[in-house]
C-alpha cells in the first residue's frame, strides 16, 4: 500500500507465466492489436499511436521528451513535486531549454501561473506537467491544463503514471498530446511498462524533426513499425512477451469492472480511509479538493520516527507504506489506495495496522474510532467490507 | 527455435508469477544482491558495476553507448550483420563519430582490419563489436578484439546478447570494458531485461563527462545509486520485479548446470542439428570455425520459398524459426539452439518437421538421413535423446 507496485490480481500473476511465444508469432500480433484498443479505451482517445513502452514508466516519459525535444526547443514545466523535476531533467538532457513553473509541493499546479508562462514565451514548444503527482498526492486540473495547451497553441506533455484508472484520464476530451503512465499503479500490473499515446499532432512534430531521436530504443518512428505496421510489422526490438501478457490480462479486468465503476470504487475507498485517518486525529498535508483518491498524503505525529513505524507495518502486519520525500521526508507518509488495492479490506488493514503501531510507539492518537469511522463511510455507500 | 526468444523453463515460468513486492522490500533487496552475483558468474567477473538493465537487449547496447559516448567521441565499430548497424545508429545518435570497418554478412571480424583501424584512428574512445551476431549466426574472437582494444588504449564495447551462456564469455580475462546482453536467448527467460557489466575504466570515463547523459533513465551515475546502493538504496525507476524474479530463476538453473557443461551442451547440440542438416543434403552459409552453435544459419533450398516454409513449420509443427535479415532475407533461415532450447528433442523435433515441410513443397533434400545423422552424433556423445 505505497505508492507502487500495488497488489497484482491472481489472473494477472497467472498470465505472466503463460509459455513465452515470438514477438513475431501470429498470435502474439493478436494480443497486440487487443493491447492497443484496450489502451485507447482506458486512455479515452482515438489515438492510433497507443502503445505500452517497453519499460517502466521513466522510460515512458522519456519516450515523450526524447522524441518531442530537439536542441534549443523551449518547454513550460510545471513543477510541484518529484516527477515535475525529472521532466525538467528530461528536457535539458535532450537539449532543450526548460521554463520553470514552480508551485509547492503538496499544491496543485496552478493553471493562472501556466497562463502567465504561456503568454510570457510564445515561442514554447510543449506544456509538460504531473496530472498526478507520486511524491505527494496531488491530483492537478489535467483539463484546464491541457485546454491551456491548445488555446496558445503548444503541445501538452502529461505525467499519468498514478493518474490512469484510479481518476478520469480523458485524452481526446482534454486534447492531450502526449500522455504516459505506468503499469504498476492502478493497473495493478507488476511494473515494468509504460503505456503511452500521442495525438496526431506529436506525429507530425516527429516527422518534422531535424535532429535525430536521442534514444533508438524510444525512437517513435521506429518502434511504430512494430506496434503499428500493417501487413507485416517489422522487428524493432524483442519485446517483453510475457508482461505483455500480464498487461492484456489487467486490462480485460479494468473492462469488466468498466472505468467509471473503477473511478468510483478509487474515490470511495478514499473518502472511508479519510474518515478513519481524521477520526485518529492525523492530519493529511494535501488539501480537500486537490487530494488524488489512490495516493494519500499522512502526517507523520509528533514524538513518532517515520522510518520506526514503516519498519513497524512491515514486520508486524506485512504491510509497506511508502515514505515521504523531499520537502516531505521524514514527516509524511504516502498510502496507496491503487487498483486492486483500493479494497475495504485495504482500507481496514492499514487503519488497524497504524493505529496498533502508533500505539507501540507512543504516538497520540485517538483509539479504537478509526475502523468504525471508515466502516460508517462503508455502510452510508452500502459497500460490503 | 528462432533467434529468441527461446523456450522458457517451468521453473522461471512459475517464478514470474509470484506475488509483486515493493520495489525497495527488504526482502526484494537481497534478491537483487543474489542476481548482481550470479550475473557475475555468467559474464566471469569481479566487476561492481554489473546488474540488469530494466528493458530488453536494445536498451542494454543504448545503456553503453548513451553513458559512453559524448559529442565528438571517434568510436570505431565492426559490422558484420544488423546488430553492428544498430551500434552504428547509437553512436550518432549520441553525437559521435562512427569509423566503420565492415565485413561481409555471415563471416567473423577480421581483427587485422581493426588493428588497421585501431592504427588510423590514435584519437578514438572505443571499439565496439558484435562477439555473436544475432542476424547471421557468427561468432567473433572477442578475446582478440578487447585484447587489441586493450593494446591500443581504447574501451570495448561487446554485444553477446546471443552470446552469454551459449559460448564462453570470459568478461575479466578478455579485459572487455563495456558488455550487454539479454534474456531471452541462451538465459532462457521471456525478453525484457539486458544484464549489464563495466569495468572500472567505464565507471571512470563516465564521472569524468563534460555533457550529461542524454537519457535519464540509462544514465549509470543515477541507476547505480539504485542498484549498488550500500546502507539504503535510492528510488531511481520502479524496477520489473515479477521479469526479475524470474531472472533470477533462471540464473539458479545456469548455476545448478554449470557454465562450462552449458557451454558443451551448446557445442554438442549444434553438432547433432549440423550432422542433419548436411545429410539432408541442405547448406549452411557461415563456415565451421565462423559458426554460433545456439544461431544456425541454413541456406533456402532452390524451389521452395522462405515464408511458404516458416509458415508451414508453425502451422503443421507448431515450431518457429527465424527468417533471413537484410543480404540473407530469403535466402536462410535462422535455427536457435539456446538455453532451454539446446536439447536433443529440439535437434530431432526440427529435423522431422523441417524434412516434412520441404518434401511437402517440392525442396530436393535427401529423405530418411537427418534424424539419424543427429541420433549418431547423439550415441558417439553418450547422449540420451
Amino acid at each position: 500500500m505505497g505508492p507502487g507496485p500495488s497488489d497484482v490480481h491472481p489472473r494477472v500473476l497467472a498470465a505472466l507465466s503463460k509459455p513465452t511465444v515470438g514477438h513475431l508469432d501470429p498470435g502474439f500480433q493478436q494480443l497486440m492489436e487487443a493491447i492497443k484498443a484496450s489502451l485507447r479505451y482506458v486512455f479515452q482517445t482515438d489515438n492510433a499511436l497507443t502503445y505500452p513502452v517497453s519499460a517502466p514508466g521513466s522510460a515512458g516519459m522519456e519516450t515523450c521528451f526524447a522524441n518531442i525535444v530537439e536542441p534549443g526547443d523551449k518547454i513550460i514545466i510545471a513543477q510541484n513535486g518529484a516527477f515535475g523535476a525529472r521532466m525538467r531533467q528530461n528536457v535539458v538532457r535532450f537539449g532543450g531549454v526548460p521554463v520553470d513553473v514552480t508551485s509547492e509541493w503538496g499544491h496543485a499546479i496552478d493553471p493562472n501561473a501556466i497562463e502567465d508562462a504561456l503568454k510570457a514565451h510564445p515561442d514554447a514548444k510543449a506544456l509538460a506537467f504531473v496530472h498526478a503527482e507520486t511524491s505527494t498526492g496531488v491530483l492537478s486540473d489535467a483539463a484546464a491544463l491541457c485546454g491551456l495547451a491548445r488555446q496558445y497553441d503548444v503541445l501538452s506533455i502529461v505525467d499519468t503514471v498514478t493518474g490512469l484508472i484510479g481518476v478520469p484520464v480523458l485524452v481526446d476530451e482534454w486534447g492531450a498530446d502526449a500522455v504516459y503512465s505506468g503499469t504498476q499503479k492502478c493497473l495493478s500490473c507488476p511494473p515494468g511498462l509504460s503505456p503511452v499515446t500521442f495525438s496526431d499532432r506529436v506525429a507530425e512534430v516527429v516527422k518534422a524533426r531535424k535532429a535525430p531521436v536521442a534514444s533508438w530504443f524510444l525512437d517513435l518512428s521506429l518502434v511504430m513499425e512494430y506496434w503499428l505496421g500493417e501487413g507485416g510489422r517489422t522487428y524493432h526490438h524483442t519485446a517483453p512477451v510475457n508482461a505483455l501478457y500480464g498487461l492484456y490480462e489487467a486490462l480485460m479486468l479494468v473492462e469488466e469492472e468498466g472505468l467509471e465503476a473503477s473511478w468510483e470504487r478509487h474515490r470511495n475507498m478514499h473518502r472511508a480511509l479519510v474518515s478513519g485517518v481524521d477520526a485518529m486525529g492525523l492530519t493529511m498535508p494535501v488539501a480537500p479538493q486537490d487530494r488524488l483518491p489512490q495516493l494519500n498524503l499522512i502526517q507523520v505525529p509528533d514524538g513518532v520516527s517515520d522510518g520506526e513505524v514503516r519498519k513497524a507495518l512491515l514486520q508486524r502486519h506485512n504491510l509497506e507504506i511508502g515514505a515521504g520525500l523531499s520537502a516531505f521526508a521524514g514527516k509524511a507518509w504516502r498510502i496507496g489506495l491503487m487498483g486492486q488495492s483500493a479494497t475495504p479490506s485495504h482500507v481496514l488493514k492499514f487503519l488497524t495496522a497504524l493505529e496498533d503501531v502508533l500505539t507501540l510507539q507512543g504516538g497520540k492518537i485517538a483509539h479504537g474510532v478509526a475502523v468504525p469511522a471508515a466502516i460508517q463511510v462503508f455502510n452510508e455507500l452500502d459497500i460490503g467490507h
